[in-house]
């Protein structure tokens, strides 16, 4: 470890590397063991510098419970906002808690408080294009309640740092991509939040990050809400009423959409084949077939931000925190596709 | 081919198999052609006899164009009323259509009454327990209500011939098998359909149909309404209100069965391992699932009639009707569950 970053001969490879922001998540939780675990994976990836916003003696810590290198350069936050420009794996030290006093597993203010921070700062650093995207780990809800954030969840943070008035959660992996117009909300409130606006916007937002993933006409499967599709209006109308509406839209602004298509057929092998993107209308509908897919391979992406944003589709893990056993590969995934998302 | 059942002689091991009835289900449709490919296969499955109830004439014709051999005896309806007892794969001719009028994949009064026809003799014969299972092929709604049936579809035509005065759907395959609460309802009618009773009628019928399949202790995975199974009233509360009494009556009658689980995560492999059945709240909850897993190895089950009733999960196809390329695997699977059923 060294405090300052070494010379260009040291890495010459990575001089010109894209620097992705890792924000190091509840500190009390499996967060800083994933940063770790990432930091030692990067060989793997494509060329990038990871700059983990964390807590560096805390780090140092966890690092010595869990046996796992810490493999990373440190720089103290005050440096980093000063300029300096990493170009091997970095620590930005923030400092935002005392090492010592926490507990793993264990709910926070203090850590909340931390968990903000390296948000902030990571939001700032990319929000300057100091850095070209940032992948989150786990924050606990309760926490950063307990600090005073005015947020339901991480997502409607950044949109709030980031003055973003419209966002879409698209959960990625190489098996399946899904959509989500509506997310965190009761079964029977679905309908009330099924717009035909919000879908469109959702057909849009994901067309937009499937072009920067590199498919040129991306084509993208909706499902319908009902069973059978409605089965003409037998069990329901909402296609005609709610989703046909936004998926001409979507056609007439040039876009490769499908009809509303039964839900339960959506998703077997030969449709799969010709989708790139689904759009669906609410959480578990999309959520059920990606996990059986892609369980722990998955990326939380979220669109609509004015920057990139990628997260782990799993929580703090409270229960196996600093023990060692907590698998990265959501984590190192994040990183995956922030570089991929963040190269055009 | 011959009119009279041949000598026992002739079919020594099959005298003491049990007779299984197969419906022709729409004329017009694929039926015909899967019951010919089915009456073919029968080496690969269990002994049984099984036993068409169809129209010797059309099956011929469509033997003919499809160039699949009728590998069966034929026998009079009036002869099968008179008792006679098959001890080889038999067409029982019920004369209900006149082949030559019959066009295919076109709906028509005809072919709806020769498809009540059909089921309304086989289910006589479960009901006397001349045959010990019916196995049906798909049937097309449109022409049964032409032809005046009071039922919105097959399911609810055998309750009211068998006074059965609750079912529930189970699909069934290999991989995977769900039992539904609510079935062909809009999404947002689920709410109402919803109720305790049903969930629990649901977990009773499942265990029940997983002793006969041989499970001793079934173990029945139980799926959340809302994301997260509501995360603690935070997404809906059904869970708590409707779902829970229900598990926790189930299990006072001694029954193995989960609390209910957040639905993206009850389907994911290691969970699968750990269930004989799902019990979903919804068409798509458990139809996206099995459908990944099992699609077109899949059979349709109507538990809570006097009778073993087995389905196919798919339907008419009239746009590949007579043409020879219906795919016979689910008719099959429909038979070999059938077998199984009837076996206890």
């Amino acid at each position: 470890m060294t405090l300052n970053p070494p010379s260009p001969a040291t890495h010459p490879r990575r001089t010109t590397a894209p620097l992705i922001a890792l924000t190091m998540g509840d500190p009390a939780g499996i967060g800083p063991e994933l940063c770790l675990k990432t930091l030692l994976a990067t060989d793997d990836l494509p060329d990038c510098v990871p700059v983990v916003f964390g807590d560096a003696e805390l780090m140092r810590r966890i690092a010595g419970r869990c046996a796992v290198p810490l493999q990373a350069d440190v720089l103290p936050l005050s440096a980093w906002q000063q300029g300096s420009h990493p170009t091997a794996p970095t620590i930005v030290d923030c400092g935002a808690v005392n090492a010592q006093d926490v507990v793993p597993g264990t709910v926070s203010k203090a850590c909340g408080q931390a968990a903000i921070t390296y948000i902030e700062t990571a939001v700032e650093a990319a929000m300057s294009s100091r850095v070209a995207a940032v992948a989150t780990a786990p924050v606990h809800k309760e926490a950063l309640h307990l600090a005073g954030l005015p947020y339901p969840g991480h997502t409607e943070f950044l949109a709030a740092l980031t003055q973003a008035n419209r966002t879409c959660m698209m959960l990625a992996s190489e098996e399946i991509t899904v959509s989500l117009v509506t997310v965190h909300t009761a079964y029977r409130n679905v309908m009330a939040e099924l717009t035909g606006e919000n879908i469109l916007q959702t057909i849009e937002l994901t067309y937009d990050a499937m072009r920067r993933l590199g498919k040129e006409t991306p084509r993208l499967t909706v499902c319908a809400l009902n069973p059978h599709a409605g089965e003409n209006g037998l069990f329901g109308n909402e296609e005609a009423e709610r989703i046909m509406p936004a998926v001409e839209s979507a056609r007439a602004r040039g876009m490769q959409v499908s009809d509303p298509l039964p839900p339960d057929t959506a998703f077997i092998p030969a449709r799969r084949k010709d989708t790139d993107a689904y759009i669906v209308m609410y959480h578990d509908q999309g959520l059920i077939p990606f996990k059986m897919l892609a369980f722990e391979k998955g990326v939380n992406i979220t669109l609509g931000l004015p920057i990139v944003r990628t997260s782990v589709d799993h929580g703090t893990a409270f229960d196996i925190a600093w023990q060692g056993v907590a698998s990265p590969s959501s984590m190192i995934e994040s990183l995956r596709w922030a570089i991929r998302l963040s190269a055009k």
